[in-house]
């Protein structure tokens, strides 16, 4: 049973680790150690400032081929007036960054001057001359890098804490250095726990969970400067576990015990936290993520914290982010890193438990002038949504969600100048926007599809929160489709309609169909199970058209009320027996391995405000529209016919 | 002698280049290779999409710790008519994460239930009950992740051409993949050469050059994605250079030729690749960097670019972000990296010449409500530009510079948040600002100085480009320092005027005194050659009101006209036997173990519009006044006096 009844809010958790973590004497930069200045010193903090040791340059060099003078030497040369200077005594060659004999000051560049023999004539070897003739003056230090241009010794290169780039390596080895002492990388022990876990690439079967928050866990450790170890999947054992924590805090900064998600996991931990020290935090007020422990282990003389890092991979790297983060940063002594926050306005409502601290994952992008957040999945197993997050809302404690079109806050993940790079298609689905998602991208275009339906892409449309909506509305009076219901919900906006594909709609059913359905009378029979799509979506429409057109009632059918909101999700339902059968596509069949009924072809449009027509973010779709390699991917999928791609079907407006 | 004579613009240079990588085979991915889904997956790049394999969860799974149930079994529950369902029949035990029962369809959460025994009594293992009792009816699919509810196999997870972050190899595994395909590391060679160069860590003597440039660009060629080989360096020998790059052509994608900065490197680079293939650039239209050569190597049956990277550091770190990042990042089969790039108004006249693309190191920070850009040294040499650089303005081509005020556009090297930590005090220069410098960096604020002496710092604050000013103006007259000044430059400002320190001012001589100069009075002397610093600054001002005292003309010291910024390069001058002597203060001296004869105490303070005094950007430093560590770190300075530390000494206005 889940104890996560004390749930905290989170600047209490992080306080009360804080000061453990100072009592501990574990609260700054863990110890250093001194490298030499090499390729492994990139990344590294620096433990203490770096004060030159040597000028740079370290002697008067010239910076340019030519004659090293004393400059009142040329005093008074002028064009009329050429003067000649004596071959070494007044004037000695010396090449870009050669040192300035002593008794010289300035450096007059071999183009200006004049070679000349012991006649005085202009001589042949213009670098061993007998004199030079000049017909300018120079001023002193002309031409000359004076010893410390660049740093003077005891000057400050860098300060303490600072985290090394290539140029930091070049300017500390001009600064006369060899070896840089830097924070030691904290050292980390990645525990995963659960008896459901097998290991990325063991074969699963129903029921298991493939391990991979050890990867995310340890990976997000490298990346902010600590060395991390994965250890092996320990099965829901106590002494197990109890014994693994032990074996790792020897050797480890830190412990990030990953329980699984079954019941009771996050229980051991904190048991064991509790038998080895001391239990801080058991549940913290943030969602997704609350389950954490934070703890401190006593292991003989030493401390060694440790956190109980949810099983829902979402909520583990939220964990990371929110805990490890920061504290590896205060154990290299640099600065936390921080997130660009931008403002955005959110598409859609948001509801939020006022009790936590929510963090919301949104795709952010720019439709028009506004810049949108599209909150996306908030299931704390739905790892898809971190990876397709260009951020995170923050929905703060106490608030109680937000309306559509109200402003939030955005942790953004990317540079703010990739959100100008992403399109949002908001409608009906197909899986032509995944391929099209995949030639986009080599072209600095992201392609953001939710997945609403076709009415739902045309409302989306009108509040101006989408670039485009994948559309397939058939009017059963015309035979036509999208016009009507662009004209009925789109009345005062220009836009135009782009073909698509052609596409076949008809049955998803099981493999080698055991309930032998036939065709859509078949779906009244009381054994059979349908699974339906969202109200608004084109294929619900083209179905309830279609039983209409047979006399067919909704409530006819069994299961007309499961709602799915894909084709994928449809034939999900169906391959794993949730249902019998549903419309949708024949690609999605084939993806899942079902049979499949061809009933329908249908038109499947991109509508597109004509507004967009010309902006060069939409440049890159409507170029691929047009690419021979995109109509052979299409063609390769089963179902689809290209004649329409790329075709301006209509102008409404 | 150079040959940058054929410069061509930029963009025609790197047109050239692409073409010949084009018609080589060479502007897309170099290869793929199929690694582990582990730890050294991140950061590389895909070579392919990534298309789900595995649904995820791979099958209905329990969302819930609780009760499997078929929902149409609980038709009716209420609080006041309650409903048995029989274990396990009707109800089965599941845990989070648990396959559901093929014959149910929602979870029941335990604590809602209660668990009876045979006699429909309270039974004592709620687990394992003879049946349970609910009170609320429950909907199919309720507290159930359905198959698919993350990913549908077959979906794209991920684009080609995607760089993995840790959440991302997440993903790819729970769509079932234990590989990823990506794209193979260039391996890039790089080959300092230079009879000048001696490795970082050998002794120097004057006219040898520390060789760090190979390590700037390797690390940069791993920070963007390649594999680097530094080689070791191979003086100016034409055939022994070229034996280097056949043998470095043979192994590696890219070659890098660092040439040195003396005469005719850069010709030994152009000749070679002349001899090996073909030279498509001399010479490049930007600065610095304009001495880059492109060129491909055709060795055997192999095309192998090579870019002639020229000597300074500044321009061989700019030529790797110019021409070797885009190219890594074409063969990675990712997009370029683009900088943020923000307008900030210009602090000072920059003139530019006006037929290079002219990349201009800038500090850039927020004083008050305004971004602004201060340029910093253009030397090509001047590693530490680079360094101190808050990012590039590109001054173009065409463009003869841009004035005080001016906006110009700035591509960042730093976060746009970070920019509103940088501090700038613009004005005298004292080694205590290096040492609060590094006292606030751990705080998050970078304190930007720039020297332009005492008056340029009060000149600085009347045009609003910098937060504070140190200053030590003497008035002659009241004995008082930078009052009167402040009235005169800041008649209308509310000032405050912060102590910082007192400390000696004094006489900085040759080790041993070589000259056996006594005081001022000896600066008359023909062989005295004094160095001074520049007008405005406090310490000539304070030399002047000296030698007016003791009636001494300036122009009876030889060298009063050569100027310098700072008192470590004053110190720097003598040291190197550019110069006798100087004024200026005992932490100069040591710092460059020259002698010193103290001669005057004087205050230097900091002066801050009082406008500045609450803004939370200087609260550390102001802190930091009163810190007994700063306090500590100063008096072990020899010359300081820290009375004055953290005082207010006046408010002017």
């Amino acid at each position: 049973m889940s104890v996560y009844l004390h749930d905290i809010p989170l600047p209490e958790a992080q306080q009360r680790f804080r000061e453990a973590l100072q009592s501990a004497g574990l609260d700054g930069v863990l110890g250093q150690e001194t490298i030499s200045l090499g390729k492994s010193a990139l990344g590294r903090t620096l433990a203490g400032p770096i004060w030159a040791k040597l000028s740079s340059p370290h002697y008067h060099a010239a910076a340019m081929d030519g004659f090293a003078v004393t400059a009142s030497d040329t005093n008074g040369a002028s064009q009329s007036a050429p003067l000649s200077l004596e071959y070494v005594a007044q004037a000695v060659y010396v090449d870009t960054g050669d040192v300035l004999p002593l008794d010289k000051n300035a450096v007059i560049p071999i183009e200006v001057t004049e070679a000349l023999d012991a006649q005085e004539q202009l001589h042949s070897d213009p670098r061993q001359p007998h004199a030079i003739r000049i017909r300018e003056a120079v001023t002193p230090w002309q031409h000359v890098r004076p010893m410390g241009e660049d740093m003077v010794a005891t000057e400050l290169v860098l300060p303490e804490g600072h985290t090394l780039r290539p140029v930091d390596l070049g300017a500390i080895a001009a600064a006369g250095h060899s070896h840089v002492t830097v924070a030691r990388k904290p050292k980390v022990a990645v525990l995963p726990t659960g008896s459901e876990l097998v290991s990325i690439g063991e074969t699963v079967k129903p029921g298991d969970i493939i391990e991979f928050n050890s990867l995310i866990l340890a990976t997000q450790v490298e990346e902010w400067g600590g060395e991390a170890r994965q250890f092996p999947i320990t099965p829901d054992d106590e002494a197990e576990i109890k014994a693994q924590v032990l074996a790792a805090a020897q050797e480890h900064d830190l412990i990030l015990l990953n329980a699984g998600s079954s019941a009771g996991a996050e229980d051991f931990s904190a048991r064991i936290v509790e038998q080895l020290g001391e239990l801080l935090v058991h549940g913290v007020a943030v969602r997704p993520g609350h389950p954490v422990i934070l703890g401190m282990l006593q292991i003989e003389e030493r401390q060694v914290p440790i956190i109980g890092v949810p099983g829902y991979p979402v909520s583990a790297a939220l964990t990371g982010e929110i805990f490890v983060e920061p504290l590896l940063a205060r154990w290299l002594g640099r600065q936390p890193r921080e997130k660009v926050t931008v403002e955005a306005q959110l598409t859609r409502k948001l509801n939020s438990p006022g009790g936590d601290d929510d963090y919301v994952r949104v795709a952010v992008g720019y439709v028009g002038e506004r810049l949108l957040a599209a909150p996306l999945s908030r299931g704390a197993g739905v790892i898809s949504s971190l990876v397709r997050a260009d951020g995170l809302a923050l929905m703060p404690r106490g608030s109680q969600g937000a309306s559509a079109g109200e402003k939030v806050n955005v942790q953004l993940y990317r540079e703010p100048q990739e959100l100008e790079r992403t399109i949002f298609a908001i409608g009906s689905h197909d899986i032509v926007l995944d391929l099209l998602a995949q030639f986009l991208a080599p072209q600095a275009r992201r392609l953001v599809s939710a997945n609403v339906g076709s009415i739902g892409g045309l409302v989306a449309l009108r509040r101006g929160v989408a670039h485009l909506a994948g559309s397939h509305l058939l009017d059963p009076e015309s035979g036509e489709y999208n016009l009507k219901y662009i004209q009925e919900y789109l009345p005062e906006e220009a836009i135009n309609v782009l073909g698509l594909v052609n596409r076949q709609q008809g049955l998803l059913l099981r493999s080698g169909n055991p309930k032998n359905i036939m065709g859509l009378e078949d779906l009244k029979r009381p054994d059979v199970r349908y699974i339906n799509r969202q109200r608004g979506a084109g294929t619900r429409m083209l179905l309830d058209h279609h039983l209409n057109l047979m006399g067919i009632a909704p409530d006819e059918l069994h299961g007309y009320n499961r709602e799915e909101y894909t084709h994928l999700s449809v034939a999900a339902a169906i391959a794993s027996g949730r249902a019998d059968c549903g419309l949708g596509i024949a690609a999605a069949a084939q993806a899942l391995q079902l049979d499949f009924i061809p009933l329908f072809e249908e038109r499947y449009d991109l509508i597109l405000p004509r507004q967009f027509h010309d902006d060069p973010l939409l440049a890159p779709l409507l170029d691929c529209l047009h690419s021979a390699r995109l109509r052979k991917a299409i063609e390769d999928m089963p179902g689809y016919n290209t004649a329409p791609l790329g075709e301006l079907i209509a102008e409404v407006n």
